[in-house]
């Protein structure tokens, strides 16, 4: 009996064949897609559903893309030519929320923005907070070891896990981690399993930890600077301050033109760069204050509102970023991080390579954490050489800043090729070794993230 | 060539078999002692040092049990017949501290305390507090994945570190994890180490996440209850509120008798049990008046004080509680954690055992994040029988309400034979097959952590 066959006769209409949904799963956002066609998409309702999938897979050693709502950015979850799509989408349920304990236990298909909704009635929230919060699952969220806007005061996804059900490529159901705040019983798996992007097995339930919803104003800062360079002065010297805004963005003067072009907005002053701060909590007027004197003495023309309704509109230029770029042309979204006192030196290699391979590069920076999100621009669908060259420049720049090729998209399809240049060929194969103790096979997502020569 | 011989070519006098430090490194401060006497301890100063002791232990097939001050609660340091002892002890550099980007790079042998009083003149701290802090390494505290007295609020070590560099077993050096504050570059296997208790390389080198000092008064709240089941039931309604004390410990009737004993203080009344809670941040002191109030709700007798000496003297209480435990035999310090909900439920359960088995069980308790520290006493040397059984029922019980065996001590040799009650077979497995990828002649302290029949 085929794999196809296999399928049908187990899991039945569950089983999707449509032309249209195949050649929807071999893309994500990253705009990639992958080679061929896959075989056919499961879209699992149960744990047992997933254990079904895993087991037909593992007998006839076909490859299996796990898949979550496919807003990745790095090509992780594209599936190909001959591949089995598993969509974990429709396991939306919530299983436990304890406000008390600070956890809720979820399935991993629903919507992060879903959750915190839901958690809102109950005093809590999940802190993680990727710009695709509206979109993206949370095992997508796990899966990438997402980060967001948030993150410098409230910590990524590694940081807001305490277990995960994981369904190995064989079928086997593992409970990894554990409820309580602590615990230290044999290897931390739990954080392995997040950002494997899909290699290690099927996250098919967490456990969060949650935070208690902040209380107080949330008070937003608007700071223009003459150039890019003087506002990641700016926003180095704010956290070397000791200042904890809740976020801090920054976008460069080709992003900031691009988006006031798309909202209909005045053009912005020729070369500017603006930083976008929000800081919360019930002492975050006086914080807003003094940042806001700490932006001034580093050149910044500095607005405070404590409005929330004004607050959302200057945020809403940050949040249109993507929009402005699928306005320009196909965009190459980058994610470099860096220590966050070498970001003006970061930007100074952005400008070089600029020059050197005849690019622009709008970028905007989770300025807070050091997380910067160039933007290669290009015509057409495939990204061509030069600016995959750029991007290379890009990425041992980074690492020469001590820095990483992924803040939080991760590796994927996309940079497989430079992961071995940051971990280094001994700590590559280790990883690879470690992979293949969950996937014997190699039926988990081959050709992603461990596939140099792809 | 022998493999002392071996060793004292290469390493001179680096390699010491006294043998008064060789019966030393047989036991931790748990009091239990492997079998037999260990053939060398080799006092690395140098990473380069370790990697020669590791080529050398790889070569001869020689086990290796890596120390760093000893001061381990699970065994997992203790080295017996025929083992190399690999002390990182003498390598206690701080290489770099950086404010600015809130991280500083450091050598494993550094102590806790030792280097906190170095980054306060830096207006920085490492978060991770466990009691031993004045005399434990940060490699250890690595190896263990410590926790502490801070870590409802500030977060375990596995929260404060960026990276490790790794002497593997055959020894080659492997730098794990990145300078930025995000980063998703293949697997975490930063998080592996952490906790690893020498089964899966050598810490030679940490990069820490650091935290900026915390301005403000410590409030002090000392709270007696009539009983521990009253004041497990505060500290949890006080977690439930949404309250964030810095610092909440719980002792039982017993510990507080002890204690009082020993520092020859007045007696407590008979069957109280305390709370001694401290708030910190700009916010404390009206975060003390609010926790006073829930307490007193919840039946506590409340005192409350903002003198920083009055505070520190209230803590001393709980601090003696070890020596107050020595005074009264041998102790097995347990180390459960459950959900903050279920720890009145865990204290009944501690209340039912000590009928069952005929025992006192003083018992003291993180109560911010659910761990809890029974202590079994006994006289003599070598634990007996019927307090492991015991022991294996109150592990059997913090499971069962969905915590764990060890939240901060770790496996090590004394609980290695429950690991895969928690875990299950599979995953137990699985970890196992892990840690054979980093150690595939299985030399780094065998007969640890994951050996069931030992």
């Amino acid at each position: 009996m085929s794999v196809l066959a296999q399928l049908t006769a187990a899991l039945g209409d569950l089983v999707d064949t449509r032309a249209a949904a195949l050649e929807e799963a071999r893309a994500d956002r990253s705009g990639h897609a992958a080679e061929g066609r896959p075989l056919a998409i499961v879209h699992a309702e149960t744990v047992a559903h997933v254990q079904e999938t895993m087991r037909i897979a593992t007998a006839t050693r076909t490859p299996v893309v796990v898949r979550g709502a496919g807003t990745g950015l790095a090509g992780a979850a594209n599936a190909g030519e001959g591949e089995i799509v598993l969509s974990t989408a429709r396991m939306t349920a919530v299983l436990e929320v304890r406000p008390d304990d600070l956890l809720a236990v979820v399935e991993p298909g629903i919507l992060n923005a879903d959750l915190n909704r839901l958690l809102a009635e109950h005093g809590v929230w999940w802190a993680p907070d990727p710009a695709s919060r509206e979109i993206s699952t949370v095992g997508g969220n796990i899966a990438t070891g997402a980060g967001g806007l948030l993150c410098a005061k409230y910590g990524v996804v590694r940081d807001a896990v305490l277990g995960v059900d994981l369904v190995l490529a064989d079928g086997r159901l593992l409970h990894l981690g554990h409820r309580s705040v602590k615990g230290v019983t044999g290897l931390d798996l739990t954080s392995l399993v997040i950002g494997s992007e899909g290699t290690l097995g099927v996250v098919v339930g967490a456990t969060l930890k949650l935070r208690r919803r902040v209380v107080g104003t949330v008070c937003t800062i608007a700071a223009t600077f003459p150039d890019v360079r003087s506002a990641a002065t700016a926003s180095a010297a704010l956290t070397a301050s000791g200042a904890q805004p809740a976020i801090m963005e920054l976008m460069d003067a080709a992003s900031l033109a691009a988006v006031h072009t798309v909202l209909d907005l005045p053009a912005p002053t020729p070369g500017a760069a603006q930083l976008t701060i929000q800081t919360d909590g019930p002492a975050s007027e006086a914080e807003a204050d003094a940042i806001a004197e700490i932006l001034r003495v580093h050149q910044g023309s500095v607005a405070v509102t404590h409005d929330p309704v004004e607050g959302e509109r200057l945020l809403a230029i940050r949040r249109s970023m993507h929009q402005a770029m699928a306005s320009l042309g196909t965009a190459l979204i980058e994610d470099v991080s860096v220590p966050r006192s070498a970001m003006p030196a970061m930007f100074d290699e952005i400008a070089r390579i600029e020059r050197q391979y005849g690019l622009t590069i709008p970028t905007v920076a989770h300025a807070g954490d050091g997380n910067l999100h160039p933007n290669f621009l290009f015509a057409g669908a495939e990204t061509p050489a030069h600016v995959w060259q750029a991007a290379d420049d890009l990425f041992r720049a980074a690492i020469a800043l001590g820095g990483t090729l992924t803040g939080e998209h991760g590796i994927g399809t996309l940079k497989r090729r430079w992961l071995a240049d940051e971990l280094g060929d001994d700590q590559w194969e280790l990883q690879r070794q470690i992979a293949r103790v969950f996937d014997p096979l190699g039926i988990l997502n081959p050709g992603k993230v461990f596939a140099p020569d792809a």
